[in-house]
C-alpha cells in the first residue's frame, strides 16, 4: 500500500520512520506548504502541497500531520473529498463536530477516513472503552506523564523575559497509588498532576515576576502545584531536548453478587518520543483503513470502529496461531 | 438481547452476575447436564441441557461455560449448528483447530460464533496484537500472577497423601523490573515465574516425599523454583479459598531513524476473581456478537475481529463524545 505525508513537522517525520518499518508500505512522498527545497526528509521525495491533486491515483491513504488548532479542522474534511485520510485530531471537546464534517465529506466522495489516531485520543480511549464494557459499573482514571506538554511549554515562552522553556506534566505518586490500590478516590486537578517548568530567562530579566506569572496563569498552571527552575540555554539543550511522554489509564471495578471481588486494569505507556509513538499508531491505523476501503467501506471512523486484526500485516490465520 | 448459560460452574455463575449488570441483557436460563433440581443459581431459571433445543427461538447468544479439555472441543462446534455461541476455549496450541471446526459449523448453519474470550486468551492477546502492530520490531513478554493456577493445584491434589492444595503462579520481580526498564532480557522459564504451593496433607503422610514429588513433577514444577508449605485444612479455607489472578503483557520497542527512542507498553490486570472477570469479558463479547449477527455476519470470530465499539451498550455518538 502507498501512503503520503501531508505536513512535515515532528509528527510527519515520525510517520516517515514508522512507515519505513512496515513491511507492506511505501511512501509516495511528503507534501508541504513550505518551499520543498527547504524540507529535508530521511529519504522520501518532497513535493509542494499544490501538486497533491496530481497524485490522487497513487495515494492509498493520505496521512495528515498538521495541528489540531487550525490545520486539521480545515484540512481533514477538505482532503477527504479526494483521498482516504487519517489524522490525529486531539481536541477532545471538538471531536464530535470534526467527526461530522469528515464523515459528510468522506461519505459524499466515497472515501474512508479516520480521525483522532494516536495515544490520547487513541490507545487510551480504546482502553477506557474496553474496560468499561467489561466492568460497566467501574470508574476510570487517566494520568499523563511524566512528559513534555508542548502547549504548556509554549504558554511559558509567551511570557515577557523568557527565551525558552520546557514543561513536564507529572502524575502525583500518592494519587496513582490510591487508584492502583482500588481506593476509588475523588481527586481534584491539583491532586492528580503537578507541573515542573524549566525556564531559560533573558539576561537581567525579573525572575520573581516570571515565576509568579507562570504559577498564577489561569487554566495552564494556577490549579496545579507548579515548580519553576531557571536553567541555562545549554542545560535546556543538554537535558530537556527530548519529547518524552506517557501515562496510565487505570480502571477499577467489581464483580460478584455483592461486588465482593475488585479488579484493577491498567494500561501504561512510557514513551521516549511522543510524536514518533503517535506516528506509529497512525501508520497502523492507515493500514486498517486501506484494508477496509478494499472491502468497500466509506465514511469517517475512529479507533472504536476498527477491528484489531486490520491493524496488523499478518493474516488472520497467523494472528490466531501466534498471538491469541 | 437474550442470552443463555450452558454449564454452571464458577464461570457460569460469573456470567449470570455479569449479565445482571448489563443494561441491555436478559438471561433466558441456565442449562445443565446435572439434575436441574440440584443447581442453585442467583435467580436465573434452570433447565436440563436436554431441553436446550426447545429454546432456539428465544436465545440470541448461548454462552458455553464448560472446560477446554473435553467440553468445548465437542460442544462449541455442535451447538454452533443451532445457536450463536461464545466460549472461552483457552488451550492456546489447539485454537486454530478449534476455530476451523466452529467456523465450519457456524458458516454452514448461518450463525455467528466467538471462541477464546477471556483475558488470556482474550484481553492479553489483544494487547499483544495492538502493541506489535504499532511497534512491529518490538518484543512482547507475558507474566502471569500472582494468582491461582487451577491446573497446577489439581496436579498436586493427585499426589498420594494430599488432601487439598492451592498453587500460586508468581512472576519473578527481578524479571519484571528488567522488562519494564526496556532491557529486553532473554528469560528462561525459571527466571520468569516461581510457584508457591500450599498443601493439606493426610495425617501421617510422608511430607518429604510429597514435597519432592511436587518439586520434580515434569512440565508442572520441575522447571521452576517451587516452594511447598504444608498448612491445615482450616488455614487453606481461611486464607486460600479465592481465585485471584492477573498479570502483565509488557511490550518494548523502538522508533526513530536509528531506533534511538524506546517505548514500553504495559497492560496489567489484578483480579480478585479470575472466573468472574473472564465471565465479564465474555458477556461484553456476547453483546458484540448479537450486534454483528444483526448486521448479517456469520462464521467464527475471535477478539481480533471485533470492533471495540460493538462491545459497549453505548451508541457510537456517545462513545465518541465521552470516551475518545
Amino acid at each position: 500500500m502507498k501512503i503520503a505525508i501531508y505536513g512535515y513537522g515532528n509528527l510527519g517525520k515520525g510517520v516517515e520512520c514508522a512507515a519505513a518499518k512496515a513491511p507492506d508500505m511505501e511512501i509516495v512522498g511528503v507534501f508541504t506548504r513550505r518551499d520543498p527545497a527547504t524540507v529535508k526528509t530521511y529519504g522520501a521525495p518532497v513535493y509542494s502541497a499544490d501538486e497533491l491533486m496530481n497524485f490522487k491515483k497513487e495515494i492509498n491513504v493520505l496521512v495528515l500531520c498538521g495541528g489540531s488548532a487550525t490545520d486539521l479542522p480545515e484540512q481533514t474534511p477538505e482532503l477527504a473529498k479526494h483521498f482516504n485520510v487519517i489524522d490525529s485530531f486531539d481536541t477532545h471537546a471538538k471531536i464530535p463536530e470534526h467527526f461530522n464534517a469528515v464523515n459528510d465529506a468522506a461519505n459524499y466522495s466515497g472515501h474512508i477516513a479516520l480521525i483522532s489516531a494516536g495515544w490520547d485520543p487513541g490507545m487510551f480511549s480504546l482502553n477506557r472503552l474496553y474496560a468499561s464494557a467489561i466492568l460497566p459499573e467501574g470508574k476510570d482514571y487517566t494520568f499523563w506523564g511524566r512528559g513534555v506538554s508542548q502547549g504548556h511549554s509554549d504558554a511559558i515562552r509567551r511570557i515577557e523575559g523568557v527565551l525558552d522553556a520546557r514543561q513536564y506534566t507529572v502524575p502525583v505518586d500518592e494519587a496513582l497509588e490510591q487508584v492502583r490500590n482500588g481506593k476509588n478516590p475523588d481527586l481534584s486537578t491539583r491532586e492528580k498532576h503537578r507541573r515542573e517548568c524549566f525556564v531559560v530567562a533573558k539576561e537581567g530579566a525579573d525572575l520573581a515576576r516570571i515565576e509568579n506569572e507562570i504559577k498564577t496563569m489561569p487554566n495552564y498552571f494556577a490549579d496545579y502545584d507548579t515548580t519553576v527552575t531557571f536553567i541555562s540555554k545549554e542545560e535546556l539543550q543538554a537535558n530537556h531536548s527530548g519529547l518524552p511522554h506517557g501515562g496510565s489509564v487505570i480502571f477499577t471495578g467489581a464483580t460478584g453478587q455483592n461486588n465482593e471481588h475488585k479488579h484493577v486494569i491498567e494500561y501504561k505507556l512510557q514513551l521516549d518520543s511522543n510524536p514518533e509513538f503517535t506516528a506509529s499508531v497512525i501508520v497502523a491505523y492507515a493500514r486498517a483503513l486501506y484494508k477496509m476501503r478494499r472491502r468497500q467501506m466509506t465514511g469517517c471512523k475512529t479507533v472504536f470502529d476498527i477491528a484489531p486484526a486490520d491493524l496488523s500485516p499478518l493474516s488472520a490465520e497467523e494472528l490466531r496461531a501466534k498471538m491469541l
